[in-house]
């Protein structure tokens, strides 16, 4: 009874709020309705690498998109991410601009209020449930991240400061909160790569401890895709890259948004 | 020169703090300085199968034992905390009590707070820092969990209620919240048999999701040890047993207390 009004409700938000999908290999990733604050979205339809998407307007609260630069941000982290950002969109011989060869990745606190699909959004009755990676509002004190994402190149890179509230061995992240943004990073990787996935296996060497509060460098590379199975590994090091704390391969299986939501 | 005075006021603190050393296999586990709260301290220092514990006084705040029932518990969470916990203490054929077959592991906030030793409470300059499982306030919201270890079996198991801010899949527990439980289990585990030690692998299998707010049983079991090498197993599975949801090895690396805190 709940459910199904939970579903009337949804199917009714739906109408209103539309829907954005980013097609990619004939598979479609969900993205929220919304523009990220800090890079302006421009009108390149003219430009042929740049794909034309339309924004639609957010009737509601604008979701805080947690990738966005802070306070807490120490020195390598900003440094990271304006290195990144800034290959995010290049000039053009014209003056113009166009998009670059990464993409940051939006990130917020829960995926599904922002999907698609009355039925998806029935899972809206659990209201309090947020993002593991995104439920303390508390800036700095657990992850921080941002994720950009290379197409071309199949690669995937995390800018990662470990707060406070994820010791481990004393002064230490703990090794779930590091097997956390693995999984992280190489799923989201593997969501951009083959659609709506979940993780089958992991598989992580911890090599050197990091030290609580400082930034590190997730990388994830594409290894094989073997019909529903996408395969890949990811390296933690230092920010300069000379030093590797953890290493670790993953095993994600597609599943259809059905399987994904207990539809 | 900050840490300087932080060593300090630790070796102060620690002389008036004193110790709680339980010996186990020629190794040493620090135990924090305090009486859980529900199960009675008995002199049983004429039972042979009973361990002489010289309770001290805390003379500051009683650190508060996250593994005791809270009001957030499910019947599934209580039920087996009470099954286990009936066997932490046997009656005797005199009327009197023994130790049973099975303890409960403790649990706070921050392990080294509690540690022995001036230079070990260095690290107390992180005084911000929490540990990963422990760093939510709020009861129900995150990892509710509750260990105990049977010496004998050399097993160890855990009943772990998932809460909404664990979520990853919509209405499922993260990737990440499952492998920072395994860890936390296997780790404590391997701490139990052999000391201080490290997480060198993990390597885990994701069988069937686990929904969010549902109560699970971890449960640890020793392979082999090789030197300074502990090997161990663990599965998830639902609090019956039936359904297998994850399961995983670990490999864990002795280290002295020295390397732990980098002192």
């Amino acid at each position: 009874m709940i459910r199904s009004r939970a579903q009337q409700i949804a199917r009714g938000l739906c109408q209103i709020m539309g829907r954005e999908l980013l097609k990619g290999n004939n598979k479609t990733i969900i993205r929220p309705p919304t523009q990220t604050r800090q890079t302006p979205q421009h009108p390149w339809s003219s430009s042929s690498s740049v794909r034309t998407i339309s924004m639609l307007h957010w009737p509601f609260t604008q979701p805080r998109d947690f990738s966005l630069p802070n306070t807490s941000w120490d020195s390598d982290m900003r440094q990271l991410y304006e290195h990144y950002n800034s290959m995010c969109e290049v000039d053009t011989e014209d003056g113009g601009k166009k998009w670059g060869p990464w993409r940051r990745l939006p990130s917020y606190n829960r995926s599904l209020k922002y999907a698609t699909g009355g039925v998806y959004l029935s899972k809206i009755i659990h209201s309090k449930a947020r993002l593991f990676t995104r439920s303390i509002k508390e800036q700095g004190a657990a992850f921080e991240y941002v994720m950009f994402v290379n197409k071309e190149e199949q690669k995937c890179v995390c800018v990662f400061q470990a707060g406070h509230l994820l010791e481990g061995p004393p002064g230490m992240v703990h090794g779930g909160a590091i097997a956390t943004m693995i999984d992280t990073v190489i799923g989201t990787h593997a969501t951009y790569l083959s659609g709506p996935v979940m993780t089958a296996n992991l598989n992580i060497n911890y090599c050197s401890p990091i030290p609580l509060g400082s930034t590190v460098l997730l990388t994830s590379s594409l290894d094989k895709e073997e019909g529903r199975k996408t395969f890949l590994s990811s390296q933690v090091t230092s920010t300069d890259g000379t030093k590797l704390h953890t290493e670790a391969t993953g095993l994600f299986v597609s599943v259809t948004m059905g399987h994904l939501v207990g539809a």
